[in-house]
């Protein structure tokens, strides 16, 4: 059994070379700078994970992994233009250094580029892993077209704002767990078990990002402190606090994200914590990572082999960068 | 066998029906709306006539021939959106009914749909026909950048834009063919004999567009006449013109497509006749259409069988709008 380090440590090696032709380079060198920004690489680790959680690693789960991973490059590109980011990983983004024409054709290509690699494995499990594949890439595309559509709502639930985020994060890390159970040659439950685990830790996930971005410690959170807040974006934290502020700050927090004053941060993030969204927001943390490991614990292989999955799990919802 | 009217009709009463689920509509409603705009199913059709060149049209053709048809509305979507194009087919494009975000996003998922098509196909020729379609999807990519990267080019020579304009439009056409031809059962060779067909006579057809596009009977040319002179776009006139006028002529059209006088349209139409342009195109198109023939007699089956095929080419390359 690898841990997470090992499995990043082997992917890396297999993954970082360069991925399409050489010409036009004005196509592919976007692709490649992109590939290089990095990342933690989590998605194709799941896969590696969700492959050896039931037998060794076969070779077919590299090129698995390295599909989920040119497909969530691919959505970030392409996010990146509909954002209109300028930055993605301290790093200027595709459309920002070569126009928004080449990035919405460099992330077309790097999509292909996943099904590339999808077109090498063991025709015995390649319809079902397309299958899984295609079926999540949709879910992908709706949760990002979800998250756009919210953005001109004025009174997004809980609830939708949760089924949009399972949709846009939460589907890809459970999904990537099990094309490498498919792999691993497991049955259905337990496919299904480790699907659920990864889309509950997906949520998890995001109230902890969600969390961080309004309360993280600027040293060590990776992005700028109150970026969602100076956005307006609706975030687990904004759902609640408009939900349960007192009518009177619910008008305040509506006045504050019109008018964008220059003291919007710290006066949200007053209003945020009286409500007590901080031991709010960790409960429901706990709530899904709970859901999440009773999914892992239901999987019938011995207790010994999910170790490497509980510790990332572990890993992802306590980090504080 | 079947005539392109028959194959037409059997295509698009198979295809003809909702792709994409009913939610979200905000995603899918702008999918399904480009693809009833129709067209005339060009590629799905080679399709089923590159596999009943060689035997009986089988159930995966309908399969193989909607990824097709759903690929190329794909490009479609993305390419009005990099070409910020208000119209298609004399309707309004997505991006300008729904916004670029969404646009790019419909072009997504359109082409995740194409690759659901190709996951239902036979395994046995699974590998070879995703191949071939990931190759020839990789290559329109490369085609479409080329062309925008043309566009800030002064000396464009005719065998670059031969170059792009292969990779852009006439591939597809080629790769169409071949992917019928290997649901028919066809050996290398014949499949590399059609494959040539479609390749030249996709050049030839673009020479027959450009054409069309400057000296086009308006009434029954379906856009505008002018329309690629208007927008100072790199065609194979312009190229040509470009290289053979007089250099008084040269300057007088480069002063044009800088300065865009109202009277631009005839006054680059004149310059072109100087050239004797309409001979020298028509005679290019002869050229790469008698190539096209000839790769159609190489290929080892009884004559009649390519009747249906040859039709189809005189019709593409003749008709008048």
């Amino acid at each position: 059994m690898y841990q997470f380090e090992e499995l990043q440590q082997r992917f890396e090696t297999y993954f970082n070379r360069r991925h399409f032709p050489d010409q036009p380079k004005s196509l592919y060198d976007p692709c490649e700078y992109f590939l290089t920004l990095g990342g933690k690489r989590i998605r194709p680790i799941l896969c590696m994970m969700g492959n050896e959680l039931f037998d060794e690693i076969v070779p077919d789960a590299y090129q698995v992994a390295s599909a989920i991973e040119l497909f969530h490059n691919f959505t970030l590109i392409h996010d990146d233009i509909m954002d209109k980011a300028p930055l993605r990983r301290g790093m200027p983004t595709v459309h920002a250094l070569h126009g928004e024409a080449t990035a919405l054709l460099a992330g077309d290509v790097v999509l292909v580029g996943a099904y590339e690699h999808l077109n090498r494995i063991d025709p015995i499990y390649m319809k079902s892993i397309i299958a899984l594949f295609n079926t999540t890439a949709k879910e992908v595309c709706e949760g990002q077209q979800l998250d756009m559509d919210f953005e001109q709502l004025n009174d997004l639930t809980l609830d939708q704002y949760l089924h949009m985020i399972t949709l846009k994060t939460s589907v890809l890390l459970a999904a990537s767990l099990q094309m490498g159970a498919i792999l691993g040659g497991a049955g259905a439950g337990n496919q299904q078990h480790l699907y659920a685990f990864g889309k509950n830790l997906g949520i998890a996930f995001q109230i902890q990002d969600d969390y961080l971005d309004a309360f993280g410690d600027p040293e060590k959170f990776g992005k700028q402190v109150g970026g969602d807040i100076m956005a307006n974006k609706k975030t687990f934290l904004m759902i609640h606090a408009l939900e349960t502020a007192t009518p009177v700050r619910q008008e305040e927090l509506k006045m504050l994200m019109r008018e964008n004053p220059a003291d919007k941060v710290p006066r949200v993030l007053e209003i945020f914590r009286e409500t007590g969204i901080e031991q709010w927001a960790l409960a429901l943390k706990d709530q899904y990572l709970s859901v999440a490991f009773q999914h892992l614990e239901d999987i019938a292989v011995v207790g010994s082999r999910k170790q490497p999955l509980m510790r990332l799990a572990q890993y992802l919802v306590q980090r504080d960068k």
